[in-house]
């Protein structure tokens, strides 16, 4: 391509509306233009990146045996309602109705789809297993649209989906694609990290993500610094500590006339943080599904993790306790909460279906000498221990986050932090769709079996922006190879006042098309200066200038994008340089 | 690819919702299958031709140096606003409303969208000319949405808008993408014609259409024997016949008691049909923008063409006119109307601006001795003649169809019809959009211009189905080499069973995909008959059988799918014949 007859559109002025770097940078360089809010055209320069990662993801993906097909943008609600999600979905479902009010929505996600395809499609095992997928534009009306290519609502996503026989075939095609997925992101030249994910509502054996790893990455990643072990916030155990200490203290009330956080109280009595603890109440069911009042005691220093906490019996639909439930169980107000039920605590002496449950994390069972609301407004209770001042928990368990330097649940090294941009998902989804769509094929008996499913997800577009968080500096965008617009630019100096410029530069740039390498030849006449800032900014890693001065002294001067320096290469070194001899 | 690793899913039943050929054999090769109404899942199958088409209108865009870019499918309220065609778009536009109550449509068509991206990256003539295409999923909202990829709601078009700063440089586009067209189709193997086509509404310069040739196609195409005139019958001209013959009979009053239509009156005297005169009641404005009221006379035997008519002064937007209308101005009833305004004519005694205007197709106004109605129920008038019996009429003018026969209008030949399916349509635009969005650029002079614009468009889906309407017989699809899901089937009878014949295919499929072309290897292990019906049926043009039997004698047998015989070929024939060698 020859950037004269090419669409560059760069801009020097940082777009306001732009939060992160890679979408302001996506607008200067003229990558795409805002349409809406949320929906963005991908301009011609935009496009190639686009396309680039779109060839990776479907090459690894024919190479893992997956088959391509191709399901409407658009679904019918039916579909939906079989599966109960037409409801459950939520906000992010784009609904639409048709000149015959017929209804339909804008696929998210297309697992009722694929069953239905499925059902009709397949009936015998000799069929399985099979993998599907389909490269298509999906759209999630986000409450706030935002962060440009990173959480656009229309999208391009790379969506698979498998069908099998048993539980073994899925967990073989599992691997392959988690081990396709790692080769989608090296090839594209990404720094990424496969992490552990919890499988949530959906209930599945096992999750991944993908994380392309950027410190502006919305997403905590805790891995190991002794072994490959990483998950997500939401996953990663937090390991029970050492055994608890003996009680040294007697139970004291504390003066905490204005205290009611963890941080305040610690600060007041001159403790560490990590003496006190903190009570969140909740609301959940008992074993026979009555409504149940629960204490969840974490660390002052540690945060509940939500997710860990709906795994438990009787919390899968938990909410936070109303300060009615908690004046009616506790006798006091937020703020002075605790699990020691003598004075202000009211509900022991209730039904036995009123008793509060009370559920410690790990850290919290091992403590001694605590820190804990009096349920009593302005107070708090020093020198609490277990067994003597209150019964032991009625359940001890992992409900809170990890935080950097616990140690690594695998028991090699401590966990450390890393944030990451999402932009894989692998999930072995069991039967959830294949039983709700009365999807069956026969298996080798002749007997009729729902098939396991798992769904394995890229988010195309999301890349791109992905791949900018983690590769840029204060001049633009630094594309790895793979993804770059062009691979290659060759820059004429000069070219009108002609010395042989030109005819150079014409004919580099076509003998590194002709062997292989993506390059394009910015043969637009601007001014050096000019010239450089639009390729740095769009991110074309490599750069040669083509001189009247180089020629005369028979050189090129190439630089990576990545170099603080450029070199004058021979037209031999160049092209070894570049990989084209 | 390997059939045993890949979802092929034929059926050997008809599908009852299908009308037409390519629905019918898309559907039973499994190329796609239905979700919903007008909404189709492409199969694997499917989708390798879809992207063959697309791939191959892609490379000839790019040849043609038209740039790709891509616009979203969802499209805002307020661009369409702009243009007032949020409103005139009628039914087809799918409108959506997000969760916010923004309003939104899924795109049909994109010339808001581009030229509102034009609008904020155009600002000099130096960007021009420029031509921007993408290949989307669109969405028209069918009323009753039949014949499968014919005519689904959604649907892959290629649309590509150029601009300009005159209109010398929109005729060189016009023409390149004319021309690119003509190599896309032909590259894909198809018989098509480009056909003039009207401008209609819009009011462009040019426009044409490209038919795929097809009996069952939707389009008349009218073409001349003699040139490569051609033109849909919108477009062709009527050309005047010869001077009008001497007045031969005397007008009389015919008894016509129950005949209403020409054909009826034409067999109740006994004479030819072309002896007859049609009048068509119609409301249309003066000069003064007043209703008119109008009587459009055809021959017996021709039909009136409503986009002829609504291009002549005053009809505009015409209307049929009302039974109380006619009756006013006539004295009449339908089927006895006619241009002799005597008698029960009423409207000549009205007020000049009541007076009747009198259009005469070109063929009527050269006609004697003709049968008109006689604007009294139950009779006609026969014998009539212009100049004698009623005035000369208003106006003679070109407004009916074109018959097969007719002289074609550039004097060379005849006119004959074919069939067609529009699959292709480039269009001089003009400057409707840049005007309505004020989308300027500056000219050389420094002085702000609206660009004049073209638009182009490809319906990528629907050629795969045309591609079937004009290549199938009984047994199935016959692709083109260039669209075919593959080129070369080879065949392994009684693999299982083998002497040799597994690797001699193998060998085969190998060598012939490492010589570029598409090969697939039938290694399912099918008797023969089910595994030929396959490959006839999805329409493989070539297909080679591995027999025990052939490999004895050192032969391949050899079949083209359009072929009634096989052939045996040795190897370096069979290579030969399919270009491998």
């Amino acid at each position: 391509m020859r950037l004269s007859q090419f669409h560059l559109h760069t801009s020097k002025e940082t777009p306001a509306e732009a939060e992160i770097v890679s979408h302001k940078l996506m607008l200067k360089a003229g990558m795409m233009r805002k349409l809406a809010a949320g929906l963005y055209t991908w301009s011609p320069l935009g496009l190639r990146v686009l396309r680039k990662v779109e060839n990776a993801v479907r090459e690894e993906m024919n190479a893992a045996g997956a088959l391509e097909l191709l399901m409407p943008t658009i679904q019918p609600k039916e579909l939906w309602e079989e599966t109960g999600r037409w409801q459950k979905f939520g906000g992010q479902l784009l609904k639409i109705k048709d000149r015959k009010e017929a209804e339909y929505c804008y696929g998210p996600t297309a697992e009722e789809v694929i069953t239905d395809f499925a059902r009709n499609e397949l009936s015998s095992y000799k069929q399985l297993p099979v993998n599907f997928y389909n490269i298509q534009w999906k759209f999630r009306d986000e409450i706030r649209p935002r962060f440009g290519a990173m959480r656009a609502r229309e999208f391009l996503m790379k969506d698979a989906y498998s069908f099998h026989v048993d539980d073994e075939s899925l967990a073989a095609e599992y691997q392959n694609m988690y081990d396709t997925y790692g080769r989608v992101f090296t090839r594209l030249g990404l720094k990424f990290r496969a992490v552990a994910a919890d499988t949530g509502a959906i209930g599945g054996s096992a999750s991944h993500e993908f994380q392309v790893l950027a410190d502006s990455g919305e997403d905590a990643i805790f891995f190991s610094t002794g072994s490959d072990y990483a998950a997500n916030v939401e996953l990663a155990e937090a390991v029970a500590p050492g055994p608890r200490a003996a009680a040294g203290e007697a139970m004291r009330k504390v003066d905490t006339p204005t205290q009611k956080t963890c941080e305040d109280v610690a600060a007041l009595m001159g403790i560490p943080l990590q003496r006190t603890v903190k009570s969140v109440a909740l609301m959940g069911v008992d074993g026979d599904g009555a409504p149940q009042f629960v204490l969840a005691l974490v660390r002052g220093d540690h945060a509940v993790n939500e997710v860990k906490l709906a795994k438990l019996a009787g919390l899968a639909d938990y909410r936070m306790a109303s300060e009615g439930e908690i004046d009616t169980h506790l006798g006091s107000e937020p703020g002075f909460l605790g699990p020691v039920l003598v004075g202000g605590a009211k509900s022991t002496a209730g039904s036995p279906k009123q008793a509060i449950r009370i559920i410690a994390d790990r850290s919290v069972a091992a403590m001694a000498d605590f820190v804990v609301g009096a349920n009593e407004k302005g107070f708090h209770l020093a020198g609490v221990n277990w067994g003597r001042d209150l019964p032991e928990p009625d359940l001890v368990a992992d409900i809170r986050n990890v935080v950097e330097g616990d140690p690594s649940p695998d028991g090699q090294g401590t966990l450390a932090i890393a944030r990451g941009v999402e932009v894989g998902h692998v999930f072995a989804l069991g039967r959830k769709y294949s039983e709700a769509m009365q999807c069956t094929v026969l298996d080798a008996n002749g007997k009729a079996v729902h098939p396991a499913m798992g769904c394995y997800g890229i988010g195309v577009s999301r890349i791109v922006a992905a791949a900018i968080e983690q590769n840029h500096d204060d001049n633009g965008i630094i594309w790895p190879d793979a993804m770059a617009p062009w691979q290659v630019a060759v820059c004429m100096i000069n070219p009108k006042n002609d010395a042989g410029v030109t005819a150079a530069a014409e004919a580099l740039y076509r003998e590194l098309n002709a062997a292989g390498i993506d390059a394009v030849l910015d043969d637009r006449g601007l001014r050096p200066g000019a010239m450089f800032a639009d390729i740095e900014l769009i991110g074309i890693p490599h750069r040669v200038v083509v001189s009247e001065r180089g020629l005369a002294a028979g050189s090129f001067e190439y630089r990576h994008r990545r170099a603080s320096e450029a070199e004058n290469l021979d037209r031999a070194a160049l092209l070894a340089r570049l990989g084209a001899a």
